[in-house]
C-alpha cells in the first residue's frame, strides 16, 4: 500500500502549496493573536512560532476541513489554536527535557530562561482557548479541551517512566498516544464536527489522527538514535536523558545479563561514557530496534491511509495519505 | 464604611457556613475531577488541592450565585475550574518562585520536583477547561478564558520587573490587576451570566470580584514584609527573590541616594546580607509603605463593597461585603 502511495506521492511542498491560502491565513492569525502589551511574550512567541516547523497540526485541520468541503471561516482559528496547544507544550517540554536545540536553533529555555519559557507556555495555551471558544461549536471545545487534558497525562506518564528500564511496551504506546496521537487526532476530528458531518466521517478523521500521530512519534523516536544533526534536535537526547522509548525498549527486553547492566548504568542510574551512545545503538541494532519500530510506524501509517477509504479520491486525499507516507519516510 | 461592615462581619467560617452544602459538592468535583490513571498527577493533585487554601475563589462564585437567584447546578462544576486554575497557576508560581513552602507545607515542586509541578500544572489547566467547556455557555467560556490569558499575561509582567527598582506603582497595579484580581473578577462575573441577569448585575459582579481581588494582593503584598510564620508561607520571600511590590515601590520611590544604593544592592543583584531584611522593612516603614499599601487596599474594598449597592439586603451579600472585610485584616 505504501507503495502505491510512493509513485503518486505530494511531497510537503506540494502539499503546502494545496493549503496555502488557508496557511497564509493561519499564520497571520498567529502573529495577531501572540502579540501582546508584553514585550517578553512577543519575542519568546515570535522565537518559536516564527523559527517555523512544519506546522504538520495545522496543515492536517486545513486539510482535512478541505476534505469534508467545510465552507466557513473558522477551520482557520481552529489551525492556529492547534499550533498554540502544540508550541505550549513544546515551551514546556524543552524546560522538562532541558533541551538546549529545537529546528537548527537555540531553544526558548536556552534564550529566555525557563521561568518565562513556562510562562509563556502558559499564555499561548489560554491563548489557543481564548481562540477556540470565539470560533468553534461547543463539540469542538470538548474535543481540544479533552485532547489538552490527555496530552498533559501523557507527558507526567512520560516522566514516571524515565530512567526506567522496566517500561513495557504497552507503557510506551499508551504514553506516545496521549502525548502526541491525541492532538494529531483532535486537530483532525474537529474539521468533521465544524463541517456537521455524519458520525462515520468524524471517526474516520479521527483514526485517521490518531494513526498518524502514532507513526510520526514512532519514527521521530527512532530518529533519536539514527538522526543526523541537520535534523535541527540534537541526536541522542532520549538516551542521555534516560527517556524510555521503543527502539531501547525492544533492546532492552531482549538483551542479555551483560546488556541489562549497561541500560541499567546508562538509563537508571544515568552514568554514561562518551561512548555510550554509540554501545546503545549497537545493541539496539543487534535486536532490529529501529527496523521493528519503523515496521510499526509503516503499520499505523497504512491504518491512517486505510481510515480515509470512506472519502473519494481527490488531492486533498492524496495530500493526506502522503503526509503519512512522509512521516515514516522523513530524514532517511 | 469598613467600620460599618466591623460591627456585623461574618467571619470566615461563617461564611463557609452560608456556602457549606455546595461547598461540599465543589469538593468532591474537585476530587473526581483530578483522579486519572496516572499515579503521579493523583498524587500532586492531592497534594495541593488537598492541603486546603481557603477556597476563596470558589466560595466567590458560590455566593455570587447565590446572590443572583441562581437555581441549576452549573455554578458547582464552574466554582471547581476557577480553583483549577488557580491552583494551575500557584503550581507554576511556586516553580518560577522557587518556593520551598505555602500554607504552611512544603510545595509540590520541593516534593515532587519541578518537571512535574510544570506538566502537573497543565493538566489541572486542560482540566478547568473540559470541566467548564461542559458546564457553560459560551460567554462564560470567553470571560474564563481570557482571564487565564490576563493571568498568564500579569505573570510574565512580574517577571520582566523582577530585579528592576525602577519598576513604578503603574507598573505595579497593572501586574497585580492581570495576575491575581482577573480570576476573582471572573469567579463573580460568572454568576451573573449564568443567571442570566442584565448587563448592570453582571458589570457589578465584575467590578466586585475586581476591587476585591486588588485589594486581595495589595495586602498579600503588605504582609510579605510584616505577617508571621503562622502564615504558612515565608515571610521575606518577596525580598529575597527581588520582586517588586508595592511597600518596596513606595519606599524605593522617596528614598535617598544611600538608601537607594541598598535597595539596588539588594534588589537588583541580590546582594543580601542576613540583616538585610530587616533593614528593608525599616526603610519601608520610613516612609510609610505598609501603611499607604494597607490604606489603598482599604479604598479597594470599599470600591467592592459599594459595587454591591446593586443588591438588595441579605445574608449572602453580608458575607460578600465581608470577604472584603476579611481581606484587609487578616493576619494582622
Amino acid at each position: 500500500m505504501l507503495d502505491t502511495i510512493k509513485k503518486s506521492y505530494l511531497n510537503i511542498n506540494a502539499i503546502q502549496k494545496i493549503v496555502n491560502k488557508d496557511l497564509i491565513e493561519v499564520n497571520n492569525i498567529i502573529i495577531n493573536e501572540i502579540g501582546t502589551e508584553v514585550p517578553l511574550i512577543n519575542d519568546l512567541s515570535k522565537h518559536i512560532l516564527a523559527s517555523g516547523g512544519k506546522r504538520i497540526r495545522p496543515i492536517i485541520t486545513l486539510l482535512t476541513s478541505s476534505l469534508c468541503n467545510y465552507k466557513g471561516k473558522n477551520h482557520l482559528a481552529l489551525a492556529a489554536s492547534v499550533e498554540f496547544i502544540h508550541t505550549a507544550t513544546l515551551l514546556h517540554d524543552d524546560v522538562i527535557d532541558e533541551s538546549k536545540m529545537r529546528r537548527g536553533v537555540a531553544t526558548a529555555n536556552d534564550i529566555f530562561g525557563n521561568k518565562t519559557s513556562v510562562l509563556v507556555g502558559d499564555f499561548l495555551f489560554s491563548r489557543a482557548f481564548e481562540l477556540m471558544v470565539a470560533n468553534s461549536p461547543i463539540q469542538v471545545l470538548e474535543i481540544l479541551s479533552k485532547a489538552s487534558t490527555t496530552i498533559a497525562q501523557g507527558e507526567v506518564l512520560q516522566l514516571s517512566t524515565i530512567n526506567d528500564c522496566s517500561t513495557s511496551k504497552d507503557m510506551y504506546m499508551k504514553i506516545i498516544k496521549n502525548k502526541t496521537a491525541s492532538l494529531f487526532s483532535a486537530a483532525s476530528e474537529i474539521s468533521a464536527v465544524l463541517s456537521k458531518k455524519e458520525v462515520q466521517i468524524q471517526r474516520a478523521l479521527k483514526k485517521y489522527g490518531e494513526k498518524l500521530g502514532i507513526a510520526f512519534q514512532l519514527v521521530d523516536d527512532a530518529l533519536d538514535y539514527t538522526g543526523t544533526k541537520t535534523l535541527g534536535k540534537k541526536v541522542g537526547d532520549d538516551f542521555k536523558e534516560g527517556k524510555m522509548t521503543l527502539p531501547a525498549i525492544i533492546s532492552i527486553s531482549q538483551s542479555n545479563d551483560k546488556e541489562k547492566i549497561f541500560w541499567k548504568k546508562a538509563i537508571e542510574n544515568l552514568d554514561q561514557s562518551d561512548s555510550d551512545f554509540n554501545k546503545a545503538i549497537e545493541l539496539i541494532n543487534k535486536y532490529n530496534g529501529i527496523e521493528t519500530t519503523i515496521d510499526m510506524a509503516k503499520e499505523y501509517c497504512i491504518e491512517a491511509i486505510q481510515s480515509l477509504d470512506i472519502f473519494p479520491r481527490s488531492q486533498t486525499k492524496l495530500a493526506l495519505e502522503s503526509l503519512a507516507y512522509i512521516a515514516i519516510n522523513r530524514q532517511k
